[in-house]
Formats: C-alpha cells, structure tokens, sequence
C-alpha cells in the first residue's frame, strides 16, 4: 500500500484522477487502430496546448529531459552557434546536451532567479543557428519572455523548454516564434512523468540533420510512427513500441484540460499561485525569484535564517505527507520549491501548504 | 471505454493484474524515501531476473529500443569494431544505432529466421572491440545461443537483447558472459511498455565512454540516479524526474513473476508454446523459425498460399478481440506472429487463438 502524498514539489504533481484512471484500463496494442485514434487525438490535443499548427507534434517516449536530448540532436549540426539563456539548473544542461551534439555553445549566464536578459542573449553573437531558453525555470520558479526572444530572433531557430509552463500559464508557440519545444507531462499537465509533448515546425524541420547521433529520437524515423507521412489515421511505420499506457493517461489528461478550458486553468494555476504567494509573504518569508517573473505554479521561497531546510522538508512529509522540494545548486538547502499544479492548482491546495509551513515553522 | 484486447501478437501483452492496478495508486516524487524503496527493491529484482550480480542493473526510463542505444552509446569509442550477428530486424537496428555511435560494423548476415552462426560470428574479426546479437529475435521468432558467443567472445565485449527472452525463457547474464543486456517491459515481464531493463558489468562500465552522445543514456549520470554511488538507501543525485508509475507498476510485475517463481514461470511460457506450435503444425501450418531454436513464448506460422495475411489479421481483432503480429521486412505478408507472453503464457491462451485462428481459416 502506497502512502498518498500531496506533491507540493516541483513536480511530478499529483495527476488529474482521470489521468490516473486511465492507466489501468485494459492495455491495447501500439498499432491497434483504437490505439492509433487515441494517439492521433492526443497529437491534436498537445497542439492546442501548445498554441501551434505543427504537424509534428508527439508525445515522445520518454521523460522530459529526453525532450531535450530530441530538441538538439536533430537540430544541431556539428560547429552551429547556438546560444543558450542560462537562468537556472534547465539553460547550464541544455549547454550540455548542445554540447554532445557538436555545437559551440554561447551560454548567456545569469543569476538565478532572474528573469532572461532578452537583449543580452539577442546580442550575444551576430548570427547564431540556435537560439535556447527555458520559459518557466523549474530550478528558481522564473518565467521568461520567450515572445521577444522569438521577434528577435532574426534567422536563428528558437528552441523552448516549455516544462513547467505548458498547461499552467500561457503558451503560443507559433505565435511567439517557437520553432522546437519541448514539455514533460508531470507538472501542469497534470499527468505522471514518462512522456515528453514536442513540437517543430516546417522551418526547423526543413534545417533538421540528416542522421541524428540518436536513432532513439530520430523525428525522420518518428514521423512514421506517429503516421505523419500518411496523414491522419493513415499507416503506421514500426518505429519503436509506444509506451501505450501513458499515452491513454496524456489522452485523458489532456481531455480533462480542454473540457475545463485553457484559459480557465490558467486562471485556476494564477489564482492557487496568487494565493500562496501572498500567504508567504504574509508569514514573513521572502521569494527567490525576481518580482514580475514569478510563476504562479512554482513558487520559491527563502529559507529563513537559522532554519534547517531539509528537516522542514523532512517534518512536511512524515506528518502531514506533503511533498515540497529542496533548491538547487548553489541555492540547494537556502531555497525551497512550492508546486502548485495541475490537479493541485487550487485554493485548498494552497492553503494547506500554508497551514502546514506555518506550523511546522512556528510563525 | 477502451475495448479488452487478447494481446497474441509480439508484444505488448496483457500485463499482469498486479502490473495493472500498481499503476493506478497513488503517484509518489521520484525522491520520495518510499520511491527510492521501490526502485531500490526493482533493481534487486531485475538482478534475479537477469541472472547477474551487477551493481549497475535498472530500469532506463523510455521503452526497449532506447535500451540498445543506451548500450552502444555507452560503449563504442568511434572507430571501434562492433561485429554485430543480424538474423532478424533488431540485429540490423544494431548495426544502424551503432554506426550512429561512430561504430565500423561488421554486419554477419543471417537468412530471417534461423539462429545464429556462433562460429561465423566469432570469426568475423580477429579482435573486435564489441558482439553483439539478439538472444531471442522478435521479428523472426528465433532464439540464439548466447552462451556460446560469451565463451568464445575473447576479449570484446558482449551487448545482448534480451527484450523478448527475459522473464520467459532461461537468461544468465553473468554465467553467459553478458556484458550490457538491455530489455522491455511489455512481453514475457508482463508490464506495459515504457521502461527499459539494464544492465553493465564493471568490465564494460570501466571501458566506457566517458562523455556519451546522449545526455539521456549517460551512465555516467544515471549511476546518481539510482543511488549507485553512496549505495542501497544511498542519497539520489537528481537527473532526469523518474517515471514513478511505470516503475511502480514494474515493481509489481517483477514480485508476482518471483512469488510464481522464474523456474515455473519459464516452464508454463514452455508449455503455452508448445501447444501452440503443435495445434498450428496439426491444422496443416508450417512454422517459421529454425526447429530447435524455437521460442515458445513468440511463434512465427506460414501464412497458407492464397490467404491474405492482413484479412485474417483484421478478422480476428474484429470478431475475437483477439491481436496478432504481422511479419517483418520481406516476411510482412507471409508470416504471422503470435506471442503468448508473460500473463498470456496460459494454456488456455493457446486454445482460444488455436480455435479463433482455426475458425478464420476454416480448418
């Protein structure tokens, strides 16, 4: 029997329960064309998510970091320049995976907690082949204005990691110039981990490389496997099988999301936000992340002086089973990390941490 | 509502029960102490079902094929010979993610469907750095001896795909002299696809490439992330959010495999197949793969001169409920595969596709 936590953290988050329940449906085959519809479906729901008309958009089979892995290595083309905003934890690895695929990385360092300095990563190099930036910073809770990264970017490709945000706060990625995002299914989208939603357009699709050091996440071979040269409903091509169960939990996630309205969950993930923002404050505790950049959905606190971080974390959990996590780097033990969403973006959520913190602290 | 499939074909099957409702409790974090408890639990059971010892066996976080890339990528320094015996589709996949890894491969070809030629492929290169072969092709129906190439294979390493023979038929990792073996979840385990099962020697992790390809298949990196460094219970180094659900639900598999017992467990695969393969052989069919190194757990059938391989494919989903695989390659139209795998390894499960294959037909 497993205990039921409350996911405060930065994700996973406790999933939609009809997110859950459709993990235990009866397991249908990965070329079964009622299968095949449910993937087609959650392809048409992860483009509304995203704000595109991409025709290759997919859950990729594997966690968000694999997302990526996927951005790059089907993009970078050994010696591009590409340009990454580092603001936390997600830019220095997007570095890294840059560059494993040959690229000479430009990494646009920033504080953490800040928000991305757009001015500064548009100037970094006159004529980049890529430009990166993670929109919400899982790491320090910042958002980024990845739109203006998008107007100037000039003839650069603009890769988004849309984790923390996609679901939770707006998103337009053909609007803002995205031309390869990538997401997870275990924050806002209120699904547990295991799949990464992607997306590229024609324009990147088109410089894309011919042969990608991963034949994993190879988009020349996912085409067929998700029936994009056929079309919708068309023939499959065996790329690899699908991890059909939490396809079903995204389909159903997803489901959820649409029925209650894009809008209306963003205002859901704002207002739990809004709320547990202000009752932090309230207690006397002071936010990491710069003022105007906040997410509502993934709030960062300091730890008070003379507090033992991980011992508040610790007491959290064994009595009250609720889950938030540590900082990170440099910020590891003097940070903490409040999630509010998905399912648990909602006002009682937000309280109940309050409630807790305040005991547990004794304010 | 999602209809109930008898998945026959060559995978996934119909995980077991136990597999099934795991995935509908309650989601924990990925750094949940009880997560780390179960994952802990998992690689200790994947041990057993590997037949090895090695400290670095876990489950990777996306489906099988993603296993083989992270077994090359790991392992082949560019150059590197890598012989590669190709019987059937996942040999030729090899050699292509291995290319991909800077490999020269030398491909021993194989007619589809017979076992593999241990003497040709030991003799194919006086010193290669790396074999590689398929323990039980999924496309062709055939196992190989993998314990012959381990005792000739000198000083290369040995990488086997165990994605269709773990928990279904005798697999000795150690005692056969595998070096990386990596598998799925979704056939004999009796889980859903999602998960990869892995695992390295440390004569292979100490030959390995020190700055894989792929971020995402580092071992470097994912020892952190199971605890490797400090130990069982030890503190996790954050790398990619783990896919809680499906490893919970792998946890369950793995326990109702071990509670039966791996001896009773290969021996009632042993027994479905073999009905199976007698009742087809008794309605007048030919079977496919090279007698004597027959899977009982996938079995590749003829399709009879006249009959159109898809119709009847399509006739019994439509009219049983009942999925069987299709050939691969130039065997598309000409070979059926059924597979009775795992929860599916039943001899009730033999006689209900027998009879529903036999109505079809009119035989």
């Amino acid at each position: 029997m497993i205990r039921e936590r409350h996911l405060f953290g930065p994700g996973p988050s406790n999933p939609y329960p009809e997110a859950t329940s459709a993990l235990s449906q009866p397991l249908l085959g990965h070329l079964d064309p009622e299968f095949i519809r449910i993937m087609d479906e959650t392809s048409d729901m992860l483009r509304t998510v995203w704000g595109t008309e991409n025709s290759r958009t997919l859950p990729l089979s594997a966690t968000g970091s694999a997302g990526m892995e996927a951005a790059f290595v089907n993009t970078v083309h050994p010696g591009d320049v590409v340009v990454v905003a580092v603001n936390g934890l997600f830019g220095q690895r997007m570095c890294d995976v840059a560059a494993r695929c040959g690229a000479e990385v430009i990494a646009v360092e920033h504080d953490f907690g800040r928000t991305v300095d757009v001015d500064r990563v548009l100037s970094a190099h006159p004529n980049p082949a890529i430009i990166a930036a993670v929109h919400a910073e899982t790491s320090t809770g910042v958002r980024s204005d990845i739109a203006a990264l998008g107007a100037g970017k000039d003839d650069a490709l603009l890769i988004t990691d849309a984790v923390t945000s996609i679901g939770g706060i707006e998103l337009h990625a053909d609007a803002w110039g995205i031309d390869v995002g990538y997401a997870g299914t275990q924050k806002c989208l209120g699904v547990a981990p295991g799949l990464a939603p992607f997306t590229i357009n024609q324009r990147a699709f088109d410089r894309r490389v011919a042969k990608p050091q991963s034949w994993y996440l190879d988009l020349n071979l996912l085409g067929g496997y998700v029936g994009e040269a056929a079309g919708k409903g068309g023939q499959r091509t065996y790329h690899h099988t699908a991890p059909v169960a939490m396809v079903v939990s995204l389909h159903a996630g997803l489901t959820r999301i649409l029925d209650e309205g894009l809008d209306a969950v963003n205002a859901r993930h704002a207002e739990a936000g809004h709320l547990l923002q202000d009752g932090l404050q309230e207690m006397g505790l002071d936010l990491f992340a710069e003022e105007g950049w906040r997410l509502p959905e993934l709030t960062t606190v300091l730890v008070p002086d003379g507090v033992d971080a991980a011992a508040v974390r610790a007491e959290l959990l064994n009595r009250f089973d609720i889950e938030i996590g540590a900082g990170v780097g440099p910020w590891a033990t003097k940070v903490w990390r409040i999630g509010l969403m998905g399912h648990n973006a909602r006002p009682d959520a937000a309280l109940l941490v309050l409630a807790a913190l305040k005991d547990v602290l004794g304010r």
